[in-house]
């Protein structure tokens, strides 16, 4: 997982060179470079290996993908969204920049991204399966992806919700990358239709406890451990799987979904350890 | 030109169809379908029928292009950018659906708009050209393009610039959307190389021309007129073609530069009605 990071973060240094006008690209790097734990590209790379792909295919998506969740947060962040002062253990983007620069940050890195998987992907990659990733990558982005997702989440701030629409925000405010994720590494892997559509299974469950996780570690973690200000969905009054269900629930859950995750994993075939260990890294960073 | 506007009004219309969450796709709609002059997809379609195009090669293009250019507006009147309350003659954005819903309307619409071109742009035209246009389309969305120019834009008010910063302003503010509105006309209709030549440089004057415009009108024009708060660039302090060289220069070069942008027409052999009445409309608009 070290040597995935590793080209993960070798790649997003290059694509990211700093050119003219100067402050929004260090505004972007300021973002995209800070520690993360790059978990959405390293299942892409993980995903491709498991279907013997070339892992050159998949690094251009898979640090798009990686801008595509960093232009999340920085407008997550902003003072009319969520405000937040933290992310990723240091201060959000635009208590370092300024709120314009932060808005226009995160517009040039969801213009970028695509431009990245367009421009880097290698030729050899056939241009109908590059059309269909990009495609996926922009329905994960927008109103029927994350946007869908944060929207619906803020609107239901101090109300009570339906199970579906709660179900609604945990899938696509984390899920939609995640599943994008495994997606686009077994679809430049020329996957067959079997392993794709298991790793996609795989990447909804994991997305899906990964925000259990998120929403565990609000409650129990600390700012060092999770780099941004902890108890922050309380206050905001947000839906969270522990607001929602308690917090013993939420662990069993988390443990229950990771252990079908990686069940999914077995019965098609997929050994990759990296991807079993993602799932255990998930559940016990929550319940320790 | 009304029923190049008719025409794109109603794909617009089609496109933005209300899916869930229906907020978003409100507030996505709310921007896009006001009362626009349409000026960057009418100039699509007219450099597509320039080049003796199929019209139905270019309209998802062109609606991606007015979405875009939508996006844009919505960002820049936020309260921590332009803070502007009118816009096209209606409350902005954020004035209705609030900041947080306005920032993911703007991100929502710049994730939908390449999608728009992707899977709406008919099978018969060749995948190459198809990626070429996107690619130039995702170049004048981001910090090569329009947030490029409001990057300069913003860090440039209060303070004296040199001509050199002007000019890039000038150029990516407004420039790369007319840019590109008339070679995706071209570029999807085929043309020589000849013929793209000289409507990119026909585009790249007109977008030079419309921004002067813009700027005598920030001055002289009303609210009724201009649809916008007038007198807001002076309040900013931004630097404009007015506060540089003056209102009476600014009105000769932009009948200078319009003649020029017709020339070139004339030069290359592009008998376009509509092309020679944009350039005249823009003169007229600002030097009445």
């Amino acid at each position: 997982m070290k040597s995935d990071i590793e080209l993960i973060n070798s790649y997003l240094d290059k694509y990211l060179e700093i050119r003219y006008p100067h402050v929004i690209w260090e505004a972007m790097r300021y973002s995209v470079l800070a520690k993360g734990k790059r978990i959405r590209p390293v299942l892409m790379l993980e995903s491709a290996k498991a279907c013997h792909g070339d892992i050159n295919n998949v690094i251009p998506a898979a640090c798009a993908l990686e801008m595509l969740h960093c232009q999340s947060l920085i407008h997550d962040d902003l003072p009319c969204m969520d405000n937040d002062d933290y992310r990723r253990g240091q201060l959000t983007n635009h208590k370092i920049y300024g709120e314009a620069t932060a808005v226009l940050a995160g517009d040039a890195l969801l213009a970028y991204a695509p431009q990245v998987i367009l421009n880097y992907t290698p030729e050899s990659v056939d241009r109908k399966i590059l059309l269909q990733v990009l495609d996926e990558f922009l329905k994960a982005a927008g109103a029927m992806g994350i946007v869908g997702g944060q929207v619906v989440d803020i609107e239901s701030e101090s109300k009570e919700i339906d199970l579906n629409t709660f179900n609604y925000i945990l899938m696509h405010k984390t899920g939609e990358l995640f599943k994008f994720a495994v997606r686009a590494g077994a679809l430049l892997s020329q996957a067959e239709e079997e392993k794709l559509n298991a790793l996609t299974s795989y990447g909804e469950k994991i997305g899906y406890a990964f925000q259990i996780a998120d929403d565990i570690l609000d409650v129990t973690g600390t700012l060092e451990e999770i780099g941004k200000t902890p108890g922050k969905d309380h206050k905001l009054k947000k839906n969270t799987y522990v607001s929602f269900y308690g917090i013993e629930k939420s662990r069993k859950d988390l443990e229950n979904i990771c252990e079908s995750a990686k069940k999914i994993l077995v019965d098609s075939g997929i050994n990759s350890e990296l991807l079993f260990n993602i799932a255990n890294n998930i559940v016990m960073k929550a319940v320790k």
